[in-house]
């Protein structure tokens, strides 16, 4: 969207009626081997890929997330991540949707790369839809995580020859995030500078202000190091699958 | 804390350092057999149960919660699903949390039972440690999901003799609050109104305005059919036990 | 409300065209005989009364309500006394109306028990059902502090023997709430614990930061110890009967 | 404080340690004889005077305030009459103090003349009064209406020869309001076009939206035509005691 | 507006289709010979001149308004520059058009005296127009800057003999400032106390926390040595030429 | 800084003292010639620029600046321009630099691109100061508009041989914008589809709703059909030397 002059935006929306992305990320540590960026960079991708499939135009991302919570993404008192409050993060997906919708779109996909945003879009896409619907706008919006259905065979794969595999809860900084950007930004990925930590033993609840010793020094919720190119082109073009069979499915 | 007077609950923070359970739930449908209290009911009933144990004050509850989201709760198009905006939620749980830490509060533990509150609830009590940190006040607070972790021979137990059981995803109205509500409410359960449905195929994404086809009529996820007294007590004293862990182990 | 199956509701509102109550009160301090939830339990109880009178059915009530003003409830500074910031109660009580009109119910009667929350709930009413109207909700909302009316014969009886009685200004924890309560929730009053103190002579101002020494020891602002159940049964069949002909007349 | 220079104001805040008066009124109808800038002109009239007593400076007025109440000064839904939500009149007399206070006002007199404005003003003032001293702020702060207390002896003579006063609840645009008028803006008012209408008998509650048939033609709650330049000498030079005794009692 | 009974102020929208006027400005310092309200009595000014000539009617002003930059109007932390937060001034004018539109204006100009207001009253109008729209009110609003253009041959005279004029960016204070309020409000203007300093070299960016070495210590960022009455009487009846011909260029 | 990892982004913040660039710009149309995202594009190309020089760190732009005016950006209602409301964008700009002021960062330098950003970004910058100030951080923020300053030299050989130059008023999609795209990004920049229209003639006034027929059709304000690489590279490299100098003065 960025890159079209703004007639040739509105000759997409009116006469393809096309779909458009708005990728969510945020900014986020990853570990010493991941870039801070590694959500939002991930949110693009797969918006720009299944875009490219069914002709829809990826609106800039919304690039700084939801406060990062310490069992899920390693706290927000780490250097780097930066995040945003609840009614701000709420308040600029619901304006970027109106925006979008009053100029005239009627199918938007949010694409979310990170855990912590799901209930505050989920408010955001509700608004927004309410706003548009009031004054006479027909938009109807999809959100999805792109991640958040994995087939168990492409798990296998992926923990493939571990022994003791971290499970999904504690993929922050590991093997999943990690093989994804070696196929998708592998100039970003700085695969010597992996540490192996012990695993981090979280308690089932939240105190506040955190406690830093929570968390592994490195970041990593888990292990990175058995991520592979190849790992990351399975896991991505399944999710690229997934988020395409939905937007086609919801926009006909 | 609500039949306390004043100086009864000023002695219980001041010379014993009481923990003061703030329970948050919802007013959501859970099917025909269940009624629209069940979330606010259960929260309640645990912080009364962990409290007893431990010598706490129980504030009075927060019964209103976050957005009720269509593949987690049924959504928010049924009627009697009675939410609050998510700024709304933030900011009750953060005056309430911090009404009761400048009053002395040095311990507070919120008891949630309502899953799309999770991240609502984050952002209530970081705000509200840095609301009264930047007073001078010392409160640290305890956020948990009372059931967020189950033991596995637990669940075991649940799904008993099912061939194929719903899993957590789809325990809105089912088996798990079904039994723990005839434990705890039994007065409150109907087991005469149960029907039983097709379990919902959702999608990994939500779409608004949200699609009511997606929800079996009764509101349900799954079926609570098998359902008892003893499934119930054998939760609810799991949950009871780690919500009681988890304020000793944080509050000493 | 909490207490019946969704159908159930959407039943009483469609079919019945029952009036929903919504009862809001205060965590306010009312002195060393009374509990701090006198003012939540009150309005809950009134709703309670009148709803089995006319058929309707009662919310959960709003217990938190708003800041305590020393000149009437004692102020914000005494332990115990919880409220919330004016936007908080106003997107609460706004919330909550929505909620409960955009599910069918057109009759819905807030009734209120502390006085320092009149126009904020003024407010949310009035919003609520702008919100309602812009789309397309019909509700009609009746606001009522159940205790706005005294017959001057009531009046007359509850200070029968009083020299000197301390008026409407100075009933905070005093006779007209202790008998309340002694004839509502007696197991919740102890008489034993009454202190007779000189009253306040406040000013008609006031200060911030408030002046915590305006305040008797106790926190009422008058002595209840005249206060008898048979007194408590006179004023709170009267205020049954105000509400009970208010949303009779309001609501045909 | 308009009409200085700001080295002329800062010499007063410094060498003086000047009273600064916040004079807040409203925009409401007030009958067919009175202006609709009734309200914010005897508040500012009120603290011109104060100030001229003590030697204080008056900021510029509020003029714009909260709601107006159906039953109180006549509804929102009558032409001319322009408040401001509740939300909007808190933060600016927020800001207005914290602009003050942060300047080195010490003491600050906050001068109220619209009833429903109170507990709006109270939360302003808490608010202002904790953002300052989190700034290492000194500022106390007063806020009193300034019609808050009547002698007597007074209101005897305002209704003397009246076999049926009206009371203070149905006071607006009414023999009080009309006297002080005559006395402070004579110009203003226009006793020829002042109508005698059956007084409102108002039921004990509200409802939304408002019944325009609860209020007189004219938007006055009584009649102001026994009112007199005399009558309105008597009761404003009292108030003005008043609000001088309150400021000298407070800022010594 | 305040001057007018509220049935005459309806027979002027309704019968007269009158334009309402709603002046906006600031209380912020203009150095040691102006006043602390320059803007807003010259935003009021130039509204009762407008409205005198077009028969529209003028709203009480909003007096404070945006917070002053350090190189457009001396910068908040001059003593007496008492501004409003960003969201608070555009709460406030959307509010005031909202009332004015609601009952029946629709034809409203704002009419601005203060820089820095620029971007909030445009996003206030906006809304505000919006609100109204949504319930069914067509009110038109117009928004100038009053002193927005300027004819060269004024700018020539308003310089003339000076060999280094100062230009625009800097008459905060200045010649224009001193001359329009000798003009129209000479009573407040104490061409003794004026100082001649050098002028400031603003950089071109902002830094937060401001620098106060930036300004002069009068305030001024120019000298106004130069004013004249007739001065004055050029600008002022310039400028009110141009709101003339604006409004009756957009309301016919 | 999206491109680091954490404990990089970490080391230069504490050891080198890194300055920390946030670009802001907008999603406003250019006209048929210039792609949406020419503001947010260019403010980042600044800041990668001048981050280069001087050794800092450039965060994520903020992509969606404030609602364009019709005067300067051709208005909020053209296809593609994608704003955000003011209290949104504020708080956007606040999070991010308390996100990163709170992990150490002491020199903030945010760099504009959008006119309309202007008193929005001054307000978050002053509230986010406040706000890190309060928690005990000593970051120091600039904010700049990075073509704020133009040499007259510049000037002139940006208009050289244009008989009549727009001035930089509408200079929207003009000469200067294109020019300074062909510079930094050729590949977006269409000349063929650039059009010559007659340049508006903008009243001194706006007025909502907007009237579409005040811009021409292509969303320019005037014609950048002489723009070349080479005025491009004159301008922009004079801007990177402003604001090179503005940071390197300000954080020495």
């Amino acid at each position: 969207m960025s890159e079209l002059a703004w007639d040739e935006y509105q000759r997409r929306l009116r006469e393809e009626d096309a779909i458009v992305f708005v990728p969510v990320g945020a900014v986020e540590q990853h570990g010493y081997h991941l870039p801070l960026g590694t959500d939002w960079m991930m949110a693009r991708y797969m918006a720009r890929r299944v875009a490219a499939k069914v002709g829809g135009v990826v609106a800039e991302p919304i690039a700084y997330g939801a406060t990062s919570q310490i069992r899920t993404g390693g706290g927000p008192h780490r250097c780097g991540t930066t995040s945003l409050n609840a009614e701000t993060l709420i308040a600029l997906l619901h304006d970027v949707l109106v925006g979008i919708g009053r100029h005239g779109a009627r199918k938007i996909a949010v694409i979310d790369s990170h855990f912590e945003n799901r209930f505050f879009l989920d408010e955001a896409c509700h608004r927004a839809q309410d706003t548009l619907a009031l004054r006479g706008h027909e938009a109807r919006i999809l959100k999805m995580l792109y991640a958040e259905r994995i087939n168990p065979e492409t798990m296998a794969a992926v923990y493939r020859g571990m022994g003791d595999p971290p499970g999904l809860d504690l993929e922050h900084g590991g093997v999943l995030e990690t093989a994804m950007m070696l196929y998708c930004h592998p100039e970003l990925v700085d695969m010597s500078r992996m540490v192996d930590e012990a695993r981090p033993d979280f308690p089932p609840y939240d105190v506040y202000p955190v406690n830093p010793d929570w968390v592994p020094a490195s970041g990593c919720l888990s292990s990175g190091r058995t991520a592979t190119r190849e790992i990351g082109e399975l896991l991505v073009e399944e999710f690229v699958g997934h988020v395409t069979d939905a937007v086609r499915s919801e926009f006909r």
